[in-house]
């Protein structure tokens, strides 16, 4: 990192619980970064000009550096309504849509989601990691993004020709804090090890039975009654069935075990990685943090060093 | 109805939320009902034999009736742990296996639940339903119990030969009050109506792709996003897609158009026939609340009338 008088934009991916700001110098390089738990939810109380406002200042950048923001700050409910893309959607135009932030007096460029229309889905954010990584310019590619709402994304020549959202993230919280298994998994689950055992054996359940995933939970409960079950491994039960699930949902009829990218950082990617490959896919990863930085990166070249787009 | 002193027997099922007691004749029938909410985790607070005591005060039943109780009182967690019948378990041999209420001074019989080994599951409460069900008794029988953990029960020639739980009602509780769907389906989800047309189309979507359901849960919230989608619609389809995904599950793999006993009441009863009917099944309705409550009059019979279980 260098001094932040290098920076030439302020890159933001703000998320609906979290925010991450980098300064990136003229190459894209990392100045500096700041994470900060002022995700939509809360930056709509405050106001997301002073949210961001503030956060600059404590980065000490420079008063007059552009912005450009990713994620759920471009939501209805968010900063201002920065719109949906539609399919195919080329990757290198996602820029241009990007609207302006509104009142503050500084460049602020909020990028769109994408939208599909049969089926109704939605994204926004992860699109801007495809925009970033590299590897998705050419060919065809089968793309899983992990998380509280996982995508798996059908990218073709450098546009998005579908994708799928799978509720995983959000339903191993909501049914470990509160739904029957909480008395299995107890106050703090643990996300399991990518070798383990119990992980791997539920995750193979959901993948030869994912239409059965309800049943599948409850079992979960009922192996709990019926002998032991500690609540490490119960947690890695429903993970191992969200996750077997999944991705059992997203393997292509013709060619169940093509090729992944997966976009991800971390634990969890690694914890993907091994159930992927256990699944018999072979898997390519791709680092996310990097994938974002570099999709808001391109994105600010092309609003603000080109000229702006065309 | 009939005077409480014509009373021979109180009948009650106890469930987590709720309780009923009946009193009944010495010929099954109806001398009067109580309903409350004194379920197992209130009751477990006040003490399950005060709770006792004062409904049957309270409905002036004779000094010395004796009581036979389903459900949750018999959990590890309630009254006294009733245990489990393993499979295969012979209908007519459910009440032997009772155990006494403790202290209370009242020749109160506490009826076991049932467990099957492998796959692991558990009911309480159901069994006794199944015990009451009269058209059960010879044949082979598919039995859907539909409910927060819905049952579908294999029963062979009068005994319980497996069976499997699906956490259909827990989940639609569950999602629509705190997932994202929650600003979908709004702060009163409906029960939709057995003709609702969006409760048919989200139940076929779930039929024909249980394995998908994830996805298709996110997709509620994304046609809310992209197009309208009224809070009535959005808890139909919520249900819709519960429900097709329980009811593909349990269709077995050679006869997928098998007749089903449905033991159910009221309108879920009625919401369950019309989506049974829809995925190709012959139903035969039972009532559920008369089916516990001849289950429980059984029980009475073996235990106190012909001289207890041999």
């Amino acid at each position: 990192m260098t001094a932040a008088s290098s920076a030439h934009v302020a890159a933001v991916d703000w998320g609906t619980s979290n925010m991450r700001i980098w300064l990136l110098d003229a190459d894209g390089g990392v100045v500096s970064e700041r994470r900060s738990d002022d995700g939509m939810a809360k930056a709509g109380e405050k106001g997301f000009g002073a949210v961001l406002e503030a956060h600059l200042a404590a980065m000490h950048a420079p008063a007059d550096i552009p912005v450009v923001v990713c994620g759920m700050a471009g939501a209805r409910q968010g900063w201002v309504d920065a719109g949906y893309l539609s399919l195919p959607a080329p990757i290198a135009g996602f820029a241009k849509q990007a609207v302006k932030g509104p009142g503050i007096g500084r460049d602020v460029r909020i990028l769109p989601g994408l939208s599909q229309e049969t089926p109704p889905d939605v994204m926004r954010g992860e699109e801007t990691q495809i925009a970033g990584a590299a590897s998705l310019g050419r060919g065809r590619h089968l793309v899983c993004m992990p998380g509280t709402h996982s995508k798996w994304v059908e990218v073709a020549d450098g546009s998005v020709t579908a994708f799928r959202t799978a509720m995983t993230g959000e339903l191993f919280a909501l049914l470990a804090a509160s739904s029957i298994l909480r008395h299995s998994i107890g106050a703090s689950p643990a996300q399991p090890a990518p070798d383990d055992e119990t992980f791997g054996v539920w995750l193979d359940r959901a993948l030869h039975h994912p239409e059965a995933l309800t049943s599948l939970l409850f079992r979960i409960r009922a192996t709990g009654l019926l002998g032991e079950l500690s609540p490490r491994d119960a947690a890695a039960a429903l993970s191992g069935l969200l996750i077997g699930s999944e991705i059992a949902a997203a393997q292509p009829a013709g060619d169940p075990k093509r090729r992944v990218v997966l976009v991800a950082s971390g634990a969890l990617g690694s914890l993907y990685d091994a159930a992927l490959r256990r699944a018999g896919h072979a898997v390519e990863p791709v680092d996310a943090d990097a994938a974002v930085r570099a999709g808001l990166f391109a994105a600010a070249r092309a609003l603000f060093f080109d000229g702006g787009p065309a």
